[in-house]
């Protein structure tokens, strides 16, 4: 992963390099305390360690069993699935066993989706450490029927990735049901390199090695200076700009294939940093599409944004046959990926033209390496921003009382949050 | 369309029923401006009259050639292609001809697609109004060519939607192709309910007449007070929590098949509202799902964010089996729906009980009826939210500057804009 943030020196918000240079003492002191959490596994610090501590080889046997199916279908939410898609959407071909999630209960998304799938070719990965979390175990509930229904053996066609113990480590053990074990420390947002992302990984036949590699080399530039890390670098930049008025940033990918990856970092960074009045509100774009959308409002409206850009450096590319319709001729001879890269570079001089900061971030190309440097990159880079901003990266409490309305509301028990539902303030107009 | 305030009036930030009142009085001035437009069809205006000025018969005639196509793509960008995607996204059933947007220029993206494809049963649906827009035509280019290569006359299997003029009337005029004429007065971003969004519809099936019923459903709903009109609810209410701080407006609405809703909205917003260092940042996000991802922030982050949260009252519903899963009986006898609202609820009461603003907005279902409704609605909260801001909504100055760069990187002519993306400043980190 290669950052250059060049284009948010002199910016509005911007970020002086003698600020940054000043604002590096503190990285070094941070990446001491980093250091440290990952050399005694602390909670959430021990995601930084899984490119050691990933066993590939064990999550191939757990899906062996599943030889070439038509589709795998997850039955996750939020971290239990967004890895895991990221990868697929990344990774994918045409040939490989199709990846679904179901990481919504809208009831017609999971008719419809149920009523596509061939259920006696397609393998059910479900993903919950708790083995309680609502939509996930309700949406198993409902698959699982539809397999019987179906005359499909459920139990030969799931396998689950949970907690020591449980809903879901019980099954399994009743059943005798693969099952892979969500590593200790390891909260959801920051598990897509562990069992959690590379199961599906695993049954497309992706390279998990590479994928792991990647994400080790990227560990390995990790140093007490945000001049000598990728991933720090872009944490850091992303603080300072914070602090400085970017309360949004716009991560916009130019690449179909990082469309999901914008999602995985969404909710990365929403909530990790998101807490104590503090955080950048992540605003999932992509290019080329979004200059016909949100550039607009990037270029001329609020100061309150940092734009990320990230492309790879290679792919493969097509060719523009030549026109004779009018005014088009410069496209002919010209190929998709010359024209993709100079919307890029483009739409980073009209930011920074008008003093808009933006930060570029280029890997070399969308594959395992690729994407393993930069999930990793990232996930050290919200670490990094987290531990500046002085919040606790890895809980996630506003979470929990939503949750605990909606189980009371569902008659899950008796719970004061359900009662506030009911107290709604109205101003209605239809 | 109903919106409910409520939980936007004690909020921080906040707008009290006393504010809303006084800014009635506004309210009524933009309606009488926006009412001289729609009467004058002028520039922008124009969009409102659609509900009676598009001719739903013209569009079903121009399609008809096209009898159950296996998949129709759509080769068009922003405006171009998210109305059309909002409608299939949202009214699409399994046996539809299937519905793609080739909306980027991602080399790999445009091979898989093409690869997929059975081109002798695709129809090609090329929308751009000026006939030059650069992703669009490049596009074309090579699907054409890769019809021709498939033995394929694109001839018989393509129709344009553009102006009067220009590089694709001329093409349609010389190969005898069905077209369609985008109306005058209507941006890109406003088009959803003219022959830009409406064709696709129409091949797949769609009832375009309910769709404009519910569209002028909502017109007649247009007042001189916010209290009697959703859509200037919506709009008065965002305009005057943005005023109070609400930078970020976070778009989540509880179905998936409103995700795409909330990209055309994203567009809307974005394009329309973002200049002169005014205008909302849309966050798109969606329910439940993101209540594992974005609730955090939306939660405990800066209180620099509106939460608009959309579901319609009525979806088919699936049951939940009953389970002896530990501490999940609670789910058994309920369904999915019930879960999805209780979720609904219970995020709104969340946000309200830490008092960060959120905004109900409710259709009947997702159908053609509430999609009239519910595009039209946003359409017109968006106009009366330029109107109270004074910007000029129906413009786009900001997006032009990146499209003569890219163009002239690509030798496509002289633009000094190209020379400025050569002179980058860099601080790279590697």
């Amino acid at each position: 992963m290669r950052v250059d943030l060049g284009n948010a020196l002199s910016t509005t918000p911007g970020v002086s390099e003698a600020s940054l240079e000043r604002l590096d003492e503190q990285v070094a002191a941070a990446h001491e305390t980093i250091e440290a959490g990952r050399a005694d596994a602390e909670h959430g610090y021990a995601a930084l360690n899984l490119p050691d501590t990933a066993d590939p080889d064990a999550i191939r046997a757990a899906v062996e069993p599943f030889d070439s199916p038509d589709a795998v279908v997850t039955v996750g939410i939020g971290g239990s699935a967004l890895g895991a898609a990221t990868l697929s959407a990344g990774l994918s071909e045409p040939d490989d066993p199709e990846a679904y999630y179901l990481d919504n209960v809208d009831p017609e998304h999971v008719t419809r989706l149920l009523d596509t799938l061939s259920l006696s070719d397609t393998v059910v990965n479900v993903v919950s450490r708790s083995g309680t979390t609502a939509e996930t175990l309700a949406n198993f509930l409902v698959v699982r029927d539809a397999m019987t229904d179906a005359g499909v053996d459920w139990t030969e066609r799931t396998f689950v990735t949970t907690g020591e113990s449980g809903n879901l480590r019980g099954l399994a053990e009743k059943h005798d049901l693969p099952s892979l074990s969500v590593p200790d420390g390891v909260p959801g947002r920051f598990s897509a390199l562990s069992t959690v992302g590379l199961a599906v990984a695993a049954i497309q036949g992706h390279d998990l090695d590479a994928l792991l590699a990647g994400a080790r080399d990227e560990a390995s530039r990790l140093s007490g200076s945000l001049f000598e890390s990728p991933a720090y670098a872009y944490g850091a930049a992303s603080y300072a700009l914070a602090n400085r008025g970017a309360l949004t940033n716009a991560m916009m990918p130019y690449s179909e294939d990082l469309e999901y990856f914008a999602e995985w970092f969404a909710q990365l960074w929403a909530e990790s940093l998101g807490k104590d009045g503090l955080g950048q509100t992540p605003a999932r774009a992509l290019g080329a599409t979004d200059q016909h959308s949100q550039l607009q409002l990037y270029r001329a409206g609020p100061r309150d944004k940092l734009v990320t850009l990230v492309r790879p450096t290679e792919r493969a590319d097509r060719d523009i046959p030549e026109t004779d319709l009018e005014g088009l001729s410069y496209l002919g001879g010209s190929s998709l990926g010359e024209l993709l890269d100079a919307e890029f570079e483009a739409t980073e001089a009209s930011l920074a033209a008008v003093g808009v900061p933006n930060v570029r971030v280029e890997i070399d190309a969308v594959d395992e390496r690729g994407l393993g440097e930069l999930l990793y990159g990232m996930e050290a880079a919200c670490v990094l921003y987290g531990e500046l901003a002085g919040v606790s990266t890895f809980t996630q409490p506003a979470v929990e009382w939503g949750k605990r309305a909606a189980r009371g509301l569902l008659g899950g028990g008796d719970f004061e949050e359900a009662d506030a539902v009911s107290e709604k303030t109205r101003l209605v107009v239809e």
